[in-house]
């Protein structure tokens, strides 16, 4: 399947803002869902227009969904309502925004012509509180907070349409992206957090001792490895990170070698629900389609570092 | 926890027609919900009555469910508005008539003084297809249908309110369970259509060679482990079946002997969809109460065999 025109849901966020660059750089027509125009970056609009087309509206508007998805070859579904730490607070809303507008999403595909679907789900939330590092996919799915839940039922849907119906689909579960347009856009980011309190001169809070470890994968990786498996026939569901594991701590050195100034932090209490680990196995992608990642976590932030200091507004 | 008074929500299916009057007969105050009265088995009521009483409603239904919870020490969450072969044909309707009103419920729950919440999760679904037999709780989770993606998220939400609100909540994942009342009440239930199908000299039909195997569990040993679990400090999740195994063949064999005629079969290819093989491991429960089955698949496909006899028009 040759792709011509991609349909990015979710187009706003730190991940969408980078992969609709990249597509429109491409050569790709790109139609982007966002709920809010004025939160997309208007530099991609003026600098790709005429192949970037921004739609404003919801992803529960069936409607409106359905015209965008009649005129899509490949949809990567980047929506999320939610993020983990707030997901809790409304689960009810969570679930009706994120899993029954993806399962209508699905039911919709199934009336056109076959297209590839391509759903970003959570490396960190999807394992819960893992058993063994690094995590495969075939590590046992223990969610523990409504995000990492909605995010396994979608994924299970999504194998489901495909048993059932042959839908084209393929489930990349992120681990943190992390690089240039990160912390205005969005409002992840540990290493963004970082780098603008060193910055701007102000303290950061962490709770616990700094020990916790993610695996931390720079943002151009992701969307390098987005654009090689967009059309290929590649199915089913794999990690997608580093395959290395950082603390806070390292990242803090990092910071302080890269911008010559020690990040001023203030330590509270450890916060029970923190996952101590998580670091993604990522050799069946490396396997399948031969991408690894090329920026190491120092280059990643040396250019994040370099960025924020052009862009002090965050743009 | 004492229970005075329990709320079963389902109370028109199979296993809560069973479960209503056991816990009647054991002297508690019944609340039952279902969605239409004359589904309820009349016999109950008027035997039970004052201690039963029967609300007509939906589970979706926030200010009846609200009454209902208050005055309730354990509910007993027996709803499912689908069954496995249908919940595909809609799973919007599944997500939101059996996940969204769950969490609304535990929503609910959350603004009251703790109460016992148990939830009947389907042994048969959860699993998938079975990496090894018999299926103990550890097992990974890979649902195949609309049903089992419910229930595995539904559990995740009950588990994920234990961990942050200390809700008190127990998952029972059952398996088969068999017996009186089945056929009329509720569509499943191999057994029951075997043993009609002798008592009405029609022919069944079977899709494959009979070889499916499946964890046949007898009604009143469920009912009875409900009755014991529901004033205990068990928590977490728990299988509930047989633990032992018997195919479809089986089925028929033991019919033949019992009702002295063989079952008239019409064989069919099997579907792709159907599990080879789903047997429970029932270790942990046994360990954690002293529960076991005490009625064998004979004896309970007798007691299920005089009881149709006695009762041909299935109530």
């Amino acid at each position: 399947m040759s792709t011509s025109r991609a349909l990015v849901l979710g187009g706003n966020g730190f991940l969408g803002s980078h992969l609709v660059d990249a597509l429109a750089a491409g050569g790709y027509q790109v139609d982007v869902l966002g709920r809010d125009p004025t939160l997309f970056n208007p530099g991609l609009v003026s600098q790709h227009a005429p192949r970037l087309r921004y739609h404003q509206g919801s992803f529960s508007d069936v409607e409106l969904m359905r015209t965008l998805l009649t005129g899509a070859d490949v949809i990567f579904h980047l929506v999320s309502s939610t993020i983990p730490a707030s997901s809790n607070l409304n689960p009810v809303a969570d679930i009706e925004d994120n899993l029954i507008a993806t399962v209508r999403m699905l039911d919709l595909l199934r009336e056109m012509p076959p297209k590839r679907v391509i759903y970003i789900s959570s490396g960190g939330t999807v394992y819960g509180t893992p058993e063994y590092i690094p995590i495969p996919e075939t590590h046992r799915l223990d969610p523990k907070n409504s995000y990492g839940i909605v995010k396994v039922a979608a994924e299970k849907y999504l194998h489901m349409y495909h048993e059932l119906y042959g839908m084209n689909s393929l489930v990349l579960r992120l681990a943190n992206p992390f690089g240039p347009r990160q912390m205005k856009i969005g409002v992840q980011g540990v290493i963004a957090t970082v780098l603008m309190s060193v910055l701007h001169d102000k303290p950061i809070t962490i709770w616990g001792d700094g020990g916790v470890v993610r695996d931390y994968v720079y943002i151009e990786d992701v969307t390098r490895l987005l654009l090689l498996v967009m059309d290929s026939p590649l199915l089913g569901t794999f990690n997608v990170g580093s395959g290395m594991g950082h603390s806070l701590q390292d990242i803090l050195s990092i910071a302080e070698k890269i911008t010559g100034k020690p990040p001023q932090v203030n330590y509270l209490p450890s916060r029970s629900f923190d996952i101590p680990e998580v670091v993604l196995d990522i050799g069946r992608i490396r396997y399948k389609v031969g991408w690894q990642p090329e920026v190491s976590l120092v280059e990643g932030m040396t250019r994040h570092w370099h960025w924020l200091q052009q862009h002090t507004d965050g743009i």
